[in-house]
């Protein structure tokens, strides 16, 4: 026989239940806490002053009064404590700061190496956080959690790197641990399109069930939210399809096959190319830029990129049947010329079941989609209802 | 304010939560139940008469005792009902009566024509129901639930197939009325090959997270386990691969683009080469006769569409990143070579990470795959806490 007695023979009893209610809403009296429960309503006035006494919630406002005393309603204090978080790229990162409610307090970015390797680019994120924390005025002791985005796939459980190819040196890392020891606080390490499709995710009203990310940068990469939930896979590699074979191409890949979509489409790739065709152009960046000037070869590329790229979808639309494509990344960022693109070759593709009520759009949140993912990754982390639980070590359990 | 008053305040307290605890393992004694939920004795004891008066646990065999009378075992009665099933396909149909534990007492197996329309096929299905009935010695009243699987996309919430193409009449049809109306009891409909997939998943032990099931018959389609459930997407069209374009075909598909994999390497589609080739193969069972007979031709054909099948499935095992893939249908029990080809296709195009934990195998259950799927499809659902209290109907609950 397994299974051992449970905290609260009523999860609703759980004060991080009760968290988890008023911090999805836009909060609630004690008396709707009450009807919504069925607890009593001397449990939900306990719980609350817990919740108070721990900042967790605030008294704001006031509900319309009944008669007598109006009573108060209970929010979540987003300000209970504050959020670190890091996205990592290959040649770029961004750091925030920012409050529970994924309130932004400081930001930076600065170009640096994923390649430089663990020490170097690990110590340059520490510094920043530290420099941040001084400019928004919060003290270290207020650093509730970290989330750090890096690119390549991640073992999720133990937030270390697998085999990650474009990231030497970083194999099993233990990515968090200089994090930990510093701020004792919980770490969580994600690959990055992993934490940009959650950051779109989030900031999607209604938020979708099933939802395709792609980010279009030096390469192509993919996150996904199936069912409402981020699906990493086996290995933590899902939404690896920049090695996907496109067509009969025989252009050479980093990863040693022929005819991925990285090495035909990715904006490293279209670099090389325009760079052949005489222009000055070393990145992705410098490729967005030239297309930006409206020069015409530029353009033409982009929108042939988005063919290709939008050829692979229209097999993963096919496959998953999701209501939303949202196109993110350096590149994405060029214009409409590789959405067009993108969507032309979708729609010519895709069943018509599976585009009839298909969204496709470009990312609302930019360059900013890895941050405010990062930051959601870590509150559902750190405010799930058993974590908040064990932090509060109450022992008002039990009535059987 | 939303939400209203729980009829069970604390979960456990409900009988259908009890059973689920019970049916999904091997059995408890009622100390065992006590300890596991943290329920009061007496509720327990008066949660387990409930079910033992109707029906749904049994008192089976004794504990090792630890003094005293040894406690009994409170087992989950497999008997307490019956389950009916068909898996309707484009041209064949299987049928079958189980046990509540997906025990089969009585199936057949029939040629029919999808396209002969929803009156004939399920006015045939009903019958086909009552003769299963009548052989197996179970009365109408035992039946507690029907599933039904069908070759086109479903709107599973409502159990209608949307825009179906190989099933016409059969658009926006509401399958379950007549077998509602006759039994009296739920009856649910999903795509056939998400119930393959879900019949492989149920009896892969332990099951996997994350489970690629792909048909290869006249068509080619795939059923998706993510996260450990069954992936619709978002109009009931998931899995709808083989409609991905393979290379730079141009062969012609019936869905009126071109390069489809399933014009290329689907059954038809190998069964019209053959025939070219000077075969009398009218049909994909034709083919796989003559791959038995050792037919090199056949044999090199089978090969070749697993090889473009598995180019396809490359790409997927890299999007979703699965720990098993497993290759069902007809087509798929010609033997080794198809599977040969499949294995080929995917080690060489899909990333090292994805691979090297991944399973890829043959089905197990054969063409029992529909069937099983379409029993664990009711029997999740029939047996579902919220629908067994509903069924009791008890008034026992909430202590605050």
């Amino acid at each position: 026989m397994t299974g051992s007695p449970r905290k609260y023979p009523n999860p609703m009893e759980s004060p991080g239940q009760l968290l988890e209610l008023i911090r999805t809403s836009d909060g609630f009296t004690r008396s709707d806490l009450v009807e919504i429960t069925g607890l009593a309503r001397s449990t939900v006035t306990q719980r609350v002053d817990l919740l108070l006494a721990h900042d967790l919630v605030h008294e704001a406002g006031e509900a319309p009064s009944t008669g007598g005393r109006p009573p108060s309603i209970i929010r979540f204090n987003g300000e209970a404590g504050v959020v670190l978080v890091a996205d990592l790229g290959a040649t770029h990162a961004r750091f925030a700061v920012t409050t529970l409610d994924a309130a932004v307090l400081a930001e930076s970015g600065i170009d640096m190496l994923i390649s430089d390797g663990p020490d170097v680019v690990l110590d340059m994120t520490l510094k920043t956080f530290e420099t941040l924390l001084q400019e928004s005025g919060v003290a270290d002791s207020r650093v509730r959690g970290i989330g750090i985005g890096v690119p390549g796939p991640i073992n999720f459980a133990v937030g270390r790197p697998s085999d990650p190819p474009i990231m030497p040196g970083w194999h099993d890392y233990p990515i968090g641990d200089r994090f930990a020891e510093r701020f004792g606080v919980p770490v969580l390490v994600d690959n990055d399109v992993n934490i940009m499709a959650l950051g779109e995710f989030w900031s999607t009203d209604p938020r979708p069930a099933d939802m395709i990310f792609i980010k279009v940068g030096t390469g192509i990469g993919c996150g996904l939210i199936v069912d409402g939930h981020l699906h990493r896979g086996a290995r933590g590699a899902a939404g690896d399809v920049g090695h996907i074979r496109i067509g009969d191409s025989q252009a050479n890949c980093r990863c040693g096959n022929t005819g991925c979509l990285e090495a035909i489409a990715g904006g490293g790739a279209l670099a090389a190319q325009l760079s052949e065709a005489g222009y000055d152009t070393k990145n992705s960046r410098d490729v967005v830029n030239l297309a930006g000037t409206g020069n015409a070869e530029a353009v033409a590329a982009l929108r042939e990129a988005g063919r290709k790229i939008g050829g692979m979808l229209a097999g993963v639309v096919n496959l998953l049947n999701p209501s939303v494509v949202v196109i993110g990344g350096d590149v994405a960022q060029a214009g409409q010329a590789l959405l067009a693109g993108i969507r032309e070759a979708i729609y010519r593709r895709s069943t018509t079941l599976n585009t009839s009520e298909l969204q496709i759009r470009g990312s609302e949140l930019g360059d900013r989609a890895g941050i405010i993912g990062a930051v959601a990754l870590v509150i559902e982390r750190i405010l799930d209802p058993s974590v908040v639980d064990e932090a509060i070590q109450t022992n008002v359990g039990a009535v059987a």
